[in-house]
């Protein structure tokens, strides 16, 4: 299967594109989607929807992966990230990816092997696993990949299915 | 113009069309989109995309006017009504709607005059502003036509900058 995992935002999204068969990743490609703070916020929202349509169409993933959010200290940051994340999601499930999505906790379970496990470790076995000469400096395009990593270990049919959203 | 008015929502989501020229209004249409509660998520987002989309194609709006949301207690749910509220922008902007927000207090002081006005002075004013036999019993449709009074009443091209997403 090939996987599209994204570490939700407006400002910045991250990406990594993974092909995974018989245990084995393959790192397709990984980046990140910028958009312009003098934007208006729809303006934010459109260029989002079509640069993740375009990167869908582009390695066609049969699976999208995306963290779950949470909330912080700043609640407006929260609210754009979560408006721009319904898009996200809607583009794939217009492409007929099939989406899951994961805390930060079972991506650290599953990368790792456990959920406290530090930042940088995750960072290490998720280069280590993807075959990866440099480990993107982005937060968000790391965490992206290692949420590909995530759904790979866990993406079987029932994992599925206990990591859809409701 | 013509209006469309939303109360953002992700398993009902209110609406009201309503045309508004030389200071008088005449109302096109309202209703509520609803989303079975068993679709997976990404199913109902997908659902309120194509509704939306549906609504703008058959009255074609110049203007967008949705309600700003909040945190309350249920934090899930804010989510998901953030999520569902980005699709509904990101219709409008796809069908060249001018995107407006306003909160509760900017509606009530639009309708009835001052922003401590009770829900059911919001009702009133609105039902007589938009000549109504009767007022939808929804909150979600009664809302989305007090959002469309509102915008009228304030829908000028500098109000309109003051009230566009950042």
């Amino acid at each position: 299967m090939i996987i599209l995992g994204v570490d939700p935002g407006y400002a910045t999204i991250g990406y990594g594109v993974v092909e995974y068969n018989n245990s084995i990743f393959r790192t397709l490609d990984y980046g990140a989607i910028k958009t312009p703070p003098e934007d208006f916020f729809e303006k934010r929202l459109f260029t989002i929807y079509n640069l993740i349509n375009d990167i869908i169409k582009l390695y066609k993933p049969s699976d999208m992966a995306i963290e779950n959010i949470y909330f912080t200290t700043n609640k407006k940051t929260a609210i754009n990230v979560a408006q721009a994340r319904g898009i996200i999601i809607l583009s794939g499930y217009e492409n007929n990816c099939k989406i899951s999505e994961y805390t930060p906790l079972q991506v650290k379970q599953a990368v790792v092997g456990y959920g406290k496990a530090e930042k940088y470790q995750v960072m290490e076995m998720t280069k280590k696993i993807l075959k990866l000469k440099i480990m993107p400096k982005l937060d968000d395009i790391s965490d992206a990949l290692a949420i590909c990593v995530c759904h790979g270990h866990s993406g079987t049919s029932s994992k599925y299915n206990d990591n859809k959203m409701r």
